[in-house]
């Protein structure tokens, strides 16, 4: 297995065969800022590939710790031989094709920019249409983490944030001194 | 920006004019199992994206929270202004080309697969040639995210890892019980 630290626990949002489903991911990030795209591998066997492949939008959904049931539900079956559709609520933004999941307060919308075969896996690069925040999760106009309450993937276990560690681009003015 | 909830602490390590050289990074994640891959969004005009276009080779280094000092000073200062190439002692292994931060507890290898040029950014996929793990962080033959103790990113800030949400693979049979 490749080792990656520490990875975000997401659900990847995409319609397949006409219906909304949703799979848990980790192996996803940030792929550019301008213009804004993120990336997901997804195994080409997944029944969330063929949606990708079909519509050329998908969805990346943060989910808060208290929905890890439904999380990793959505890891641990197919939709292929289950329906997903009604494990959370969904709700469309300008993509008709980008089922986002209104339990999770992150929703990105994205537009597949390009795919890149990568063996077992293809990387699904997307440019982000639109960002849904629930507003209950905004402080002073920015996705607040603590009311967020993202999972952290890491060792086949699913964590919360813990203690901060230091303040990036501040911490490090302190090296050799 | 583009929202991504929790993301890996990471540097990225690449020779430049032959010189070993660290950047902050938090935009990777795996991109495939097989063969393993890696991938890593880099700023065009970023130091580390000129040694990773020259060698076609870099690494990517798990820093712990204890030195997350040195590690936010490599995102603050460019090696084209400073040298880094003694913020962390350099140990090579199979690529002659790709630095490997021996205070950092993981080292992956990485031989350059192919490049997307995302705008701003280019996202580097990489094979993983090898991966490295300090003798003192592993627990019966893995790697072990608390002796690690890996540095979480979101929102500006360095983290933790903290309290467990459930294990993956298993919490989510819980569903509809």
């Amino acid at each position: 297995m490749p080792y990656m630290s520490v990875m975000p626990t997401l659900l990847v949002g995409a319609n397949v065969n006409g219906k909304p489903n949703y799979m848990t991911a980790a192996w996803a990030t940030v792929a550019c800022m301008a213009p804004p795209m993120v990336c997901v591998a997804i195994n080409k066997a997944r029944y969330t590939a063929r949606g990708i492949e079909e519509n050329k939008t998908f969805s990346l959904n943060v989910p808060s710790a208290k929905h890890v049931v439904e999380t990793d539900h959505c890891g641990l079956v197919s939709g292929a031989h289950e329906d997903k559709s009604k494990v959370f609520k969904t709700f469309f933004g300008s993509l008709p094709t980008a089922p986002l999941a209104e339990e999770c307060p992150v929703n990105i919308e994205c537009r597949l920019f390009t795919t890149v075969d990568c063996g077992s896996h293809m990387l699904y690069i997307g440019e982000v249409v639109e960002v849904h925040v629930d507003r209950k999760c905004v402080t002073d106009g920015k996705p607040d983490l603590a009311k967020i309450d993202p999972i952290v993937y890491a060792q086949m276990t699913y964590w919360q944030v813990g203690k901060q560690a230091g303040k990036a681009f501040a911490v490090g003015k302190e090296f050799g001194k």
